[in-house]
């Protein structure tokens, strides 16, 4: 399928082309690099083990990324949706095997990148090395501010946060999904909904 | 004081001259832009609402770097020995307030670079930006992996994953810190080591 700006999200065209200045042939060129990839609902795009050789960018849909702990409980990390980039960070750079999942909770429609091409294409122009820079740079801080977050939020705290940043959670996300990612049950989401909307 | 190859933790040198193709005159270059910081114990480096102005290596010595709960509590993300860098890394990015805290639990000697005159030799030196990158992937790296622990692993996993990756924390870091990392109490700490000494 050959990929059209008029088909993009138009975050992901003034990324390049506001953000770092790519003229616009320059991002026509780049486009011609990149693949559309479409998942179900409820595939994954990623499993623990995988080496992750592409980068992603959500053009359309939702996904999850968790980890399993010791007894095979699934850990949600996040949830992204359109105008993220998902992966294995750490797996896409060293290129051994990583312990991440991501699935789509939408039907999702991905714009994908291959590792080897976007190398080429970093070599023959600086501003790649820089955007990657800079997706990289949100990507440590997203995961250090949600450690913090972790570290020193309630539930109902972070609950709330995610109202804040991420409204559309409620929306798109199922219940049992949102109670995972806060480290409760169902059930305590349940009434931790109840007792906030009684405040508001 | 003038810094002097001699002077520098050998993995400094390595890193610019091995990994990133620094040629000596490069790094000797480099090196004129870095200027010694030493703290004393128990002082801080960086504190909520600074902003990070400038990149630190530790030479010598240790940190910990934390946040405050809503409560005043601190919790502590992680511990930081020789070899590694230290700062608030989205305030670094962004020149915006940061929100952690960084705190010597040694006295310590520090490698400092200004943020603009990085910038500066960036645009000269393409490998000066790799070297960044790097840098922050590593951290985005280590920060995706304390979220995935944190949030999958008992206090006593997160410590024996402590003495496996970072032993000298037993010996260089007060017990109270390392259970404000564990998010315990310190007599919780005490029981769990005397658990863990029995399985040994």
């Amino acid at each position: 399928m050959v990929i059209t700006r008029e088909k993009i999200d138009k975050r992901f065209v003034d990324l390049f082309e506001s953000t770092f200045g790519f003229t616009r042939e320059e991002f026509d060129h780049l486009l011609t690099y990149f693949e559309v990839l479409t998942l179900k609902k409820k595939e994954h795009y990623f499993r623990a083990g995988d080496v992750c050789r592409q980068q992603a960018y959500i053009n359309k849909g939702c996904t999850r990324t968790y980890v399993l702990d010791n007894e095979g409980h699934e850990r949600i990390l996040f949830f992204a949706f359109e105008d993220w980039w998902i992966g294995d960070l750490e797996s896409y750079y060293t290129q051994k095997p990583g312990v991440n999942f991501v699935q789509a909770l939408e039907d999702c429609e991905l714009l994908i990148i291959k590792r080897d091409l976007f190398q080429k294409l970093a070599l023959e122009n600086p501003k790649m090395q820089q955007w990657y820079t800079y997706k990289v740079q949100r990507a440590a801080n997203a995961m250090w501010r949600r450690l913090s977050e972790v570290k020193t939020e309630s539930p109902e705290e972070r609950y709330l946060n995610m109202l804040n940043t991420q409204p559309q959670v409620i929306d798109r996300v199922p219940l049992q999904h949102i109670a995972a990612y806060l480290n409760i049950e169902p059930q305590s989401l349940s009434r931790l909904r109840k007792r906030i909307s009684k405040k508001i």
